[in-house]
């Protein structure tokens, strides 16, 4: 396998780490009677559901409509389509509904609830809604205290629309600790299953109880009442996963292949022909600074103390440390940067050059909406 | 024109806006004996490129080979590739000169000039170069005064590849007021100038000398001895360049359509369905903050002090001042998101929607490398 036919910039995909990721989170979900819902959204590639999934009736998770749609002809039955439902997106819900696939989605609001009422009365069908619950007052839901829960489900289920409950831990993202995201995950935890007990109080049953982030899924334990496990990154991972210390920079299955196209001699820098169009302008988290992605080697090794420092759209430059000098890198040298935030940096590309040991495959990605 | 029907997110183009702001840059060329090379790199639409040159014998600027690649099979003949070139990409540079595209290509170092000069010996070819010269040390380039240029100067011309000159003042993007980027135009004009003189002293002419980034472009006079002047963000306008006083935020032609998904009601926040995939992560620079975007009505009014405070991937979050109610703004509201960065946020989608007054049209646009 020679990364020199391939033209730089390009997204790699190591296979072996991407199957290794995916294992130790089924591993860990395996102790607990938990159900791993997984999050297509990250790397929006059919091929790669193919392994994050059982089969295509097992349960996954997306983040836009035509996410729904691209899984939906490949045949996956089970999706939860997770952000909050606008009125527009019905009609093309209901279409993909009626070709037989279970869609659940999402909503945090009484006018949210009745307008899918109306809807599905209109239409003469049912909908299966999941109240969203925020657990951590970082974005979306109701908090599992607040009166609109017991009126929004009460409208769903008196017309038969309620599914459950699902609540996204986006605060684990902060956190210092393992003990910090251990924490965090309990408190996802509890913040569903006081919803379901307000709920299960009025006589509405939620069938569904979803949490999840890749930190909460990876470290949480218990999962008493919990159905089902969300996660999207730990497939793939990144510099943010590897920063809270829930891999290591080596299991990051993603990088961006480039090469050194120029050599600024005055300052030390390398000039690399992947800019933010190829890394993305994702940053990562304030507290674990990485630029723009750290340098490997060809073969992926982490060159110390070597990150992309900064980026135009077509030029990344790399400020080499005193005693690494230029001569190491001559132009054309291949080099792989490791994304900071995998959702952001695969984004940016059309598909992944899938590596393994002897073999080279293409996967394609989309985007859109 | 309904932008109700539209999906959102989704990027829209206002066709009047554009034609204004290209015939701007044009009407201020027109007052000096330059020609203008615009920069396909930002809107990267065939369609956009018939509107910013007059013909497809006009030149143009690209950033990547997928670019060359697009706008060659579009018909378009003399075409710059203005990122430092790598040997790899020679083989294709050559092909697509052999179908009888003008095509300039641009090196930094003698490492560069070697190895096109073995290449056009190997091929029995000619292929043109500019030398990159570095006006205010933020990336690449030879500076003028570096011996390196008579140097790579004398390899190019001695075997008939040498075309001319080229260099690109970034530092105008962190310019606090109009004089200042004044001043970077005249530094950036006399850099290439020195640079032509030394190169002229040693029997070596520059056919080609060509400068520019969008508020050089749009502020700098005089071009003596310039031949061309690049830029590409002035056709669509941004917040960064409204920002340095380059344009209005009225003159921006791109926006992101979205609407309101929900409420949180407790923090007084809208969510919308633009997060950073739609925006980008791109915010600006430092000293202009607009968070990820300005926000406008429907109709494409700024509404003042809101913009989008922070995103996720589907997720944008606009936290309303004191005295704005969530009510002035329902669930289902469109609203328009101005970009802070055009080049980033144009490559998060697909195409435009085409707004003109009564018609609608789509531009595709494309991507990679």
């Amino acid at each position: 396998m020679s990364l020199n036919a391939l033209h730089t910039p390009c997204l790699l995909l190591d296979k072996k780490k991407l199957l290794t990721n995916i294992g130790r989170l089924n591993t860990h979900l395996a102790q607990f009677d938990v159900r791993l819902r997984p999050h297509l959204k990250t790397l929006k590639s059919v091929d790669a559901a193919r392994y994050m999934l059982e089969d295509t009736s097992a349960p996954c998770t997306v983040s836009t409509l035509e996410e729904v749609k691209q899984f939906a002809q490949a045949g996956f039955t089970d999706i939860t389509y997770a952000v909050g439902i606008s009125e527009h997106k019905l009609p093309e819900i209901l279409d993909i509904q009626n070709q037989g696939v279970t869609l659940h989605i999402l909503l945090d609001s009484f006018e949210q609830a009745q307008f899918v009422h109306a809807f599905c009365q209109d239409n003469g069908c049912k909908l299966s809604c999941l109240i969203e619950i925020d657990c951590d007052g970082k974005r979306a839901g109701i908090a599992p205290e607040d009166p609109q829960l017991i009126a929004v489900g009460k409208i769903l289920a008196s017309n038969g629309l309620y599914s459950g409950l699902l609540t996204h831990a986006g605060g684990s993202y902060d956190c210092n600790s393992l003990d910090e995201i251990r924490a965090i995950a309990q408190q996802e935890q509890n913040a569903v299953r006081d919803a379901a007990s307000r709920l299960s109080a009025q006589q509405i049953d939620s069938a569904i109880i979803s949490v999840g982030s890749t930190p909460t899924a990876m470290l949480g334990d218990g999962f008493e009442q919990i159905t089902e496990v969300r996660a999207g990154v730990y497939a793939s991972m990144d510099l943010v996963m590897a920063g809270l210390g829930v891999c290591r920079s080596q299991d990051i299955a993603l990088s961006v292949l480039t090469r050194v196209i120029g050599h600024n001699r005055e300052k030390n820098w390398l000039i690399l022909d992947a800019g933010w169009m190829a890394l993305s302008r994702d940053t990562g988290i304030a507290s674990l600074q990485y630029g723009y992605g750290l340098v490997c080697d060809e073969a992926g090794h982490v060159i110390p103390e070597l990150c992309v420092n900064s980026v135009n759209q077509e030029h990344g430059i790399v400020a080499l440390p005193e005693g690494l000098d230029l001569s190491h890198f001559a132009i054309g040298t291949l080099l792989r940067i490791l994304p900071n935030h995998a959702c952001a940096t695969a984004a940016q590309h059309a598909g992944y050059q899938v590596i393994s040991n002897d073999e080279m495959d293409y996967w394609p990605r989309f985007g859109g909406w």
